[in-house]
């Protein structure tokens, strides 16, 4: 097994999970952007984007969708919901939640406010800040009364949220987000495994731009 | 079962889903926007996006989630792939995909392009569009040689991704999409629940704005 990605980004989805499973995975760390400092990239993964996962025949790229598919096969008594459970549909509505409605917002900030703040569309990001703020309300509610998103446990459903609060203290909307779900976030980085992931992630070392894939 | 809903919003891709089942469900067509205009809408979904939909005990509001919710509780052995399909991670990468890529920066090009203009961020806009076809491409490439995206069949992971194509053509960036990917699409406008989706969406009485939700 293969993770491609790059330090910090929502590749951090799919090594979280890793680390919980205990899965023997390579994380290969690709300079910024991919699609132009890595050649061949592309021939793995036509959008350029990051993460990538390949595991045998299997190349998937969309963040919540990997951790979802590694809960499936690795750990489906565990950190996922089984269709048979009442929590199921609330499971797959914050899978998605995390990645469509929450990480959204947070890259067009990301990009307009401080990426490319030359581009002197500045407002552009930061009215998508304030939107990822209002956001959180789904999230908010959710948490009343729970210690975890979906089944009373710890799932993947809590990764691909939890995420988007890691992403906000990284590129600093933390004071969008309410108490209750700092408190949440709080108990979530407790985990060795969420530990683990933040370790590798700073310990990769990023293959140098130019160097094609192997 | 209810379906609250604004006319050709990624409410399609529930609806689209429900006429392809035969399901029995009320459409509850909405003003725009929803949290400011429907007082009581917020108190059912706390960030006030639609779609939502509400069937029994479960309330969702992600778009991509509810199509796949729908089809493993309703229709498991047509429209889902299921966990043991070798296809089963392309079926959750194209589902989020579909939301999380491709209609996201449509979004972003809407606000900013379209609806508000006014605002002079108008690049901000047409930066998306851009990238909105850039990221076309894993699409255009799973296609090839196939005439559905997964599993040898239709499920609602081609739903969801059409979708996407459906609001490339209402707001102006059908250019954007190559040919293999208009074709597919062009079959797909073809069903007849795909007919029905777009005459219930067209026939529907919006709900008068400062209604409060029964």
């Amino acid at each position: 097994m293969k993770l491609y990605h790059c330090g910090g980004s929502r590749g951090l989805r799919a090594l979280w999970t890793i680390e919980e499973i205990g899965l023997d995975c390579e994380l290969v760390s690709l300079p910024f952007p991919p699609r132009r400092a890595t050649p061949g990239y592309t021939d793995l993964n036509p959008v350029g984007t990051v993460p990538t996962l390949v595991d045998g025949d299997v190349v998937m790229t969309e963040s919540s969708a990997i951790a979802q598919y590694l809960a499936a096969r690795y750990a489906a008594d565990t950190l996922a919901v089984g269709v048979d459970e009442s929590d199921f549909p609330a499971y797959l509505d914050f899978l998605h939640h995390a990645d469509a409605t929450l990480t959204f917002p947070q890259t067009v900030y990301l990009r307009y406010a401080v990426l490319e703040r030359e581009r002197g569309l500045e407002p552009a990001g930061l009215l998508y800040a304030d939107w990822f703020g209002k956001r959180l309300a789904k999230v908010e509610r959710r948490l009343s009364g729970r210690d975890y998103l979906c089944a009373g446990r710890f799932t993947v459903a809590d990764i691909a949220v939890g995420y988007a609060i890691l992403l906000a203290e990284k590129i600093g909307l933390s004071d969008r987000v309410p108490p209750a779900i700092a408190a949440w976030f709080d108990g979530l980085t407790a985990r060795p495994a969420y530990q683990r992931m933040l370790t590798r992630d700073a310990a990769a070392v990023v293959l140098a731009p130019g160097t094609p894939l192997t």
